[in-house]
């Protein structure tokens, strides 16, 4: 069994335990939080588990992988610390909040024998393969991906504070909350694009509330929507010269239709997944067991071209992290 | 009644004419077309239609209002024309190739006196006021429209060939042909957008297949879809602070929902028109009638926002008509 150490006690955290138990490859070990009674009533529906508010004490554990769930802007510092001590790292997404705070880290990896994921779990799901082996003998003409989700922290906004989901300081806004599944999906499905651009509403805080991007590919374009402000319900899209695919979504996908120029229709069949997470979990126990490097760099290539498109997209809307400024 | 002179003879054309006939205000009095049997075929459901391939002897003939449906770059010169010699203009969409067009032809048909009028169908459907009224007491935070449709002239690309739609001699494009509906929507609803801004598929020969864009409003980005080299499925939506309004579309609207914040759902009832463009031949037999210059100025604002908008996403997107080197 894997022992998995935890920083953060969010939903978010909960539920990536939840998924790591049910492929009983992993065993939750050891909690960070700041506090130690919400460390303590974290775990306490789990045997065995460490409670530590004090980071090096925590790392000082015996662990075969940390999952990093604390806001954005703590990750970088978390990483780099707990790979210095030999441990591998999961982040949840986003990893870090620019390109170059991840260069650091797999750098910093890979001279360190570390295993480093992204969770970012949607690429993960077994209908993004079926998918890609659907698009595999078609010509893409464009997409249109949509991720918009009223924001539990709205009202908190609205109020006039600043949840870390809204502030610069935490590497927050839309793009690197929701978007960043889009991105995802789009450099699985199509590779990394040639460019990026972000037409944002930015927040007198600095960071984006909504937005209407576009990834530049040679042949085609691929449309990114998304906000906090707002519930969209469209369904997305991929567009071939042979037809249109049709999915409820790409943060997570249930439904696939595909209907042909001439008409006809064609339903994927897909399996949903035992649990939303349960699919990276089980991805990231295989290279964990089998200290597989290969699958890993496989996967931080994705990360790689997610980050540098992300921060192109930011940076031709304007918005800049306070990380940014180090 | 009213006695329309026709110049061309594509579907629209005959399209428009039923239209008119159906309002009960206008008689279809003449057609130009450069062939003399293509003329005679397209008016052969009709009479007392005079027939002319000559466009001065066409124009010399008494009417009330000439509609011009020719390829979107021979607007200009034919409008001129018209006016020049005292007929009332209405011209297919879009109306022109670039803004400098406009407004010349603005200015001419101020001078004559002369009613000029773009055919811009959607907005003069009843469903785009009921809307209006609808987000009236409702603040926008976004909207997404998207308008994608195989064209029939696919096939001709694809060999090789340079169908007018996608010809930049005649003004071609997707924008020009349907991304125009979805900025006639935009406006519409939210006025004039402070910037716009399009990422376009451009063919080897200049003009769009398809693109993604967006306009720049203060508060709110209105995302813009539009292809001719694949159909989309997506319906179109307007976000506010209160809930989501989707829509079939907005190029013709049958269906419209509101989804509140909270849940909650609000069906808005619409009625077809009686034919797709009834209800713009009502609008403008009315103006001819009553010589309302003032209304027709208020579409003339309209037509204006949607070249300069049009204009500077086309600029974005580097794609130059051979109009624009004038």
């Amino acid at each position: 069994m894997l022992k998995l150490g935890v920083v953060g006690t969010s939903w978010i955290a909960r539920s990536f335990i939840d998924a790591t138990s049910l492929t009983e490859k992993f065993t939750f070990s050891a909690v960070y939080s700041r506090h130690l009674d919400t460390a303590a009533k974290f775990s306490a529906d789990f045997e065995n588990v460490q409670q530590f508010d004090q980071f090096d004490q925590f790392l000082a554990t015996d662990l075969d992988a940390i999952y990093i769930a604390s806001p954005n802007a703590l990750h970088f510092e978390q990483a780099k610390a707990a790979i210095l001590v030999g441990h591998n790292v999961i982040t949840e997404k986003p990893a870090f909040s620019n390109p170059s705070e991840l260069t650091e880290i797999l750098q910093l990896a890979d001279e360190k024998n570390i295993l480093f994921f992204e969770a970012a779990r949607n690429i993960h799901e077994q209908s993004f393969t079926l998918i890609k082996d659907f698009l595999a003998d078609k010509t893409i003409t464009g997409a249109d991906f949509t991720y918009s989700k009223y924001s539990s922290k709205m009202p908190a906004l609205l109020r006039g504070e600043l949840p870390n989901k809204f502030n610069p300081k935490f590497s927050g806004g839309l793009l690197a909350d929701l978007g960043v599944y889009l991105l995802y999906a789009a450099i699985f499905w199509f590779g990394k694009p040639q460019d990026a651009h972000y037409d944002a509403v930015v927040l007198p805080s600095g960071v984006d509330v909504s937005g209407v991007g576009s990834l530049d590919y040679t042949d085609f374009k691929v449309a990114i929507k998304c906000a906090g402000n707002f519930n969209s319900y469209l369904p997305s899209e991929i567009y071939t010269t042979d037809g249109t695919l049709i999915l409820d979504g790409v943060n997570a996908i249930s439904t696939a239709k595909f209907i042909a120029v001439d008409g006809s229709k064609i339903k994927i069949e897909l399996t949903a997944p035992k649990h939303s997470l349960y699919d990276e979990a089980v991805k990231f126990a295989e290279i964990l067991t089998n200290k597989d490097f290969e699958a890993a760099r496989k996967l931080q290539s994705f990360a790689k071209d997610v980050a540098n498109t992300s921060y192109k997209m930011r940076q031709s809307a304007g918005i800049i992290f306070d990380a940014d400024k180090k």
